[in-house]
C-alpha cells in the first residue's frame, strides 16, 4: 500500500492536471444541445478506465444518457468494493454570477473552481486515481473493484434503477462505496452510514359541491378548510409524536451508542438558527436536534391550500381544501405501509360530512449501514489515517439518496458514503468549487480503504 | 284603513304600470356610465314622493349617488316610521342569459321580469304605494313616515353610515321598516328579526426566513402550516363548540320559546343538502341546523395557504403559512372583542419557534329585534291578515347586513324587517323577476301596519 500512497503524492500534479480536463467537458446531462458532450464525457471516462487496467469496459446505453461499468477482478477470497459515482453535472445557469466561467477550470485558494468540480466529477475521480495508484505501483489491487458511473443524477437517476436490476448479478459487491456525499466540517472526514426515506401524499377533501356563503351556511356545513386542519392538528401530539397508529412500529430506536456519537459532533445551536433565520427549534420531545434530523421520523405538511387566497376579504365558506403531506421516514419504516397507515388515519377521523380522497405522490425507503459494519470501520480507519485526525464523523442525513437505497436493497450490499463535500463548495450554484486538500486527502483515503477492506469477509 | 285597502285594491293595476316605469331606468350603481340614470331614477322617486303629499323631499347629494329623504309628519301621539329601500340595482351582467332584456319590464305567470324587480325596486314601491293608498284615500297617515332611499347599496352603502350618523336627528323614528329581505317559503310571509354580524381577521405565521429542503430540516424547524393547522383545529372541540376563551360570554342564549318557533318552520334537511351538494350536516352539538345557521356564532378557516401548492410533490419545509378566517357573531357579540380575544387566543397558544401577526379585516355587529317587540308583532299580524295566512315565518338569518345595524345602533329603534322576495327571484342572477301576489299582498300588509303601529308607543 505504502507504494501506491507514494505513487499518489508524486503524481498528483499530473491528477490535477487530469482532473482539470474532465471537467471541461460540459456533461450537463439536463441539457439537450449538449447530448454530444454527453458522450464525449462517457468516453473521456471509459478511456481513462481502460489506461488504468480496468476489463469489461462498456459504455450502456440507456434510454438517457449512457452509464458506464468497468472491472478490475478480485484476487481469491477478496471483496469486491463496487464505487458509484456521477459525470453529469447541474446547469451552469445563472452564468452572470460566476467570477470565472463554468467550464475552464481555475486553480485558487488551494480549490478548483468550475461546473462540478465537487459534485460529483472531483469526488468520482479521487477513485480512478485511487485505483491507477494501486496499479501502477503495486501491479494489482488488494479488492475486486466494479464502477458503475452514470450520467443522470442530476435529472432524477431514471435509468438507472432498471439498469442495477437487470444487471444485479454483474454488479454484485461486497461493499458500495459512494463519494458524493459531504463532510460534517471543514477538515473532519465524514461517512454519512442513514438516510431518510419519505412518504408522500396528497389529501383532497371537499363537502359543498361548491363554494359557499359563510353567512347563510356558516355553522351548518361542514369546512373542509377547519376540518383538513383538524386532521393535521390530530396527526401530531403536543409533543410532536406521531398519533397515526402503527407510524412507529418498525422504527429502529437512537440506541445509546448512537445517541452518545451524535452528541460528540460539533453542533452549535445558534449557527443553526442563524442559518435558516428561525427564532427556536421545534421537534418531538425527548431528542436533540440532530436526532430529530436524522434519526426520528415527520409529519410535515409540504403545501395547503383552499378558499380564499387573494387580497382582503371574501365570506366563503370553501368547498375544498388540500393538502400536500410527507412523512420523513427512518429505518425500517416501509413508505407503503405508511401511506396505507395514514389514509386509515385520515378516513377514521374525518366526519361523513366530507369526501376524500388521498393521493401518493412519492415513495422512497429509509437506509442505514449498521455503524458496527465492518466495510464501516474501516472506512472511517482509512480516513483517519488519511487526513490525520482524532475523528471521523458518522452521520445520518435527513434527506434521502433514492440510488443509495437502490444499492442496498437490490444489491444487498452495505453501502459506503465516504463524502468529499464541502458546505462551501456552492454544490449546485455559481462558483461550484472543490476543496483540493479533500482531493488529495481523498485519495489517500481511498488507497487505504482498499487494503483495510481487502481482509474483510466476502459475503 | 279599509278605505286605503279598497283604494289600492281598485289602482292594483296603475300602481304595477308605474312600477314598469320605474324598473324602465337602469340604475346600475356600479356603472359609471349610468350615472345619469341614477340622478334621472332619484329624480323620479323624489317625484314620486311629492306627488303622495311627502314634504321636505330632499335628493341629498353624497360622495357617490344620491340619498332621498322625505317626511309625512306624525299626528300628535302617533309613532313615526322610518321606511329604508334602495334604488339602485345590480349590474345585467351577464346579458346573454336574460330571455327578455333586463330593463324592459315584462309580466309573465304573475311576475314582473327585470333587473331590481325584486332587489329593491318593488319591494321599495310597495311602501309608497301603501302611503299613497292611506293619503288619497283617507287624506291622512295614522303614524308619521319617513323615508330614506340610498342608491348605493348593491355597491356597499359607503356614504349611508354617514348620512345616518350625521343626520341621526332628522331620521329619528319609533321603528325603522326594511323590505329587502327574503320570504321564508312562497306564500308564508316572513319577518327577519336577527342577522349575525362578523369577525373577520387575516393570521399570516413565519418560521424560517425561507422554505427549507423537508429531508434537510425536517423535524427540528417549526413548520408554521402544521402550527397554524393546530391552533385553528384548537379553536374548537370536538363538539364543534368554540373553545377561545371568553367567546361565549356575551352571547345571547336560544330560548325555549325561539327554539320552539324556530323548529316549527317548515326545514326539510335532505332539500338542504341537495341544495349544496353535500352529504351530511355538521355543526355544534345541541343545536338544530337552523338554529346553527341563525343563532350560533361560527368560527370558519375562508382560506388557507401555505408551502408549494402546485402539480406533484415538492420536498419544502414552507416558511411562511397563512390564513384568513371569520367569526359570524350572535347578538351580543362585539366584533372588536372577539378579535382580541382571538389575538389573545393564538398568541397564548403558537410556540415561540414561529412569529405571527393577526391583522383585522372587517367587522360587523351582530343585530336582534327582540320577539316580543311590539313593532314586530303589528307587522305579524299585517302580514297574517294581508296574506290571510294562519302563520307568519319569524326568521333569523346567518349573514349580515350592515345597514340595518346602523339603524339599530344609530337611531336606537327597533328594525323590522318584512320582506317579500323569494329564493326563486333571481336577484342578482339573470331573469330577476318579482311574484305579483307578494307586491300586492305587499301593499296590503303596509297598509295595515300603519294601522296597527300607530296605537304603539313612541320612544
Amino acid at each position: 500500500m505504502n507504494k501506491a500512497l507514494d505513487f499518489a503524492a508524486l503524481n498528483y500534479d499530473r491528477f490535477l492536471s487530469e482532473l482539470i480536463e474532465f471537467c471541461k467537458i460540459p456533461s450537463v446531462s439536463a441539457d439537450k444541445n449538449r447530448i454530444s458532450d454527453m458522450k464525449t464525457c462517457a468516453k473521456w471516462i471509459s478511456d481513462a478506465l481502460k489506461g488504468v487496467g480496468f476489463q469489461h469496459v462498456h459504455i450502456n446505453e440507456t434510454k438517457g444518457h449512457p452509464i458506464i461499468t468497468g472491472e478490475i477482478k478480485a484476487t481469491k477470497g477478496a471483496p469486491t468494493i463496487l464505487i458509484y459515482g456521477h459525470y453529469d453535472v447541474q446547469p451552469e445557469d445563472p452564468i452572470e454570477l460566476w467570477q470565472t466561467p463554468p467550464f475552464s477550470p481555475v486553480i485558487k485558494n488551494e480549490k478548483i473552481y468550475c461546473r462540478g468540480s465537487s459534485d460529483d466529477k472531483g469526488q468520482l475521480f479521487i477513485h480512478l486515481k485511487a485505483i491507477e495508484s494501486w496499479m501502477k505501483a503495486e501491479g494489482s489491487l488488494p479488492v475486486g473493484v466494479k464502477v458503475l458511473f452514470e450520467g443522470e443524477e442530476e435529472i432524477g437517476s431514471a435509468n438507472l434503477q432498471p439498469f442495477i436490476k437487470i444487471n444485479h448479478k454483474q454488479l454484485a459487491a461486497d461493499c458500495v462505496l459512494v463519494s458524493d456525499t459531504g463532510m460534517y466540517a471543514p477538515g473532519l472526514p465524514t461517512i454519512t452510514y442513514g438516510l431518510r426515506g419519505i412518504c408522500y401524499v396528497q389529501v383532497d377533501m371537499k363537502a359543498a359541491a361548491t363554494d359557499l356563503h359563510s353567512g347563510s351556511y356558516g355553522g351548518a356545513v361542514a369546512n373542509p378548510c377547519n376540518i383538513l386542519a383538524t386532521l393535521i392538528a390530530s396527526a401530531k401530539d403536543k409533543n410532536q409524536k406521531i398519533r397515526i397508529p402503527g407510524f412507529y412500529d418498525d422504527v429502529i430506536p437512537v440506541t445509546a451508542k448512537e445517541s452518545k456519537n451524535i452528541a460528540g459532533l460539533k453542533y452549535n445551536e445558534k449557527n443553526f438558527l442563524k442559518s435558516i433565520g428561525a427564532p427556536e427549534v421545534y421537534g418531538e420531545k425527548g431528542y436533540t436536534t440532530l436526532e430529530r434530523l436524522w434519526c426520528r421520523p415527520t409529519f410535515e405538511v409540504n403545501g395547503i391550500w383552499g378558499g380564499y387566497t387573494g387580497e382582503g376579504s371574501k365570506t366563503v365558506l370553501p368547498s375544498e381544501a388540500h393538502a400536500k403531506i410527507s412523512m420523513r421516514l427512518v429505518p425500517n419504516q416501509n413508505p407503503e405501509k405508511i401511506a396505507k397507515q395514514f389514509k386509515k388515519f385520515i378516513e377514521t377521523n374525518a366526519p361523513k360530512s366530507v369526501t376524500m380522497k388521498m393521493t401518493g405522490l412519492h415513495g422512497g425507503f429509509p437506509f442505514l449501514t449498521p455503524l458496527d459494519n465492518p466495510f464501516l470501520s474501516a472506512a472511517g480507519k482509512s480516513l483517519k489515517d488519511a487526513f490525520k485526525t482524532k475523528n471521523v464523523a458518522f452521520i445520518r442525513e435527513g434527506g434521502s439518496i433514492p440510488i443509495v437505497v437502490d444499492f442496498a436493497n437490490i444489491l444487498k450490499a452495505p453501502v459506503v458514503l465516504m463524502g468529499f463535500g464541502l458546505a462551501t463548495d456552492m454544490a449546485h450554484a455559481p462558483n461550484e468549487n472543490f476543496d483540493l486538500k479533500n482531493f488529495r486527502s481523498g485519495i489517500d483515503a481511498v488507497i487505504r480503504f482498499f487494503q483495510e477492506a481487502s481482509g474483510l469477509k466476502k459475503k
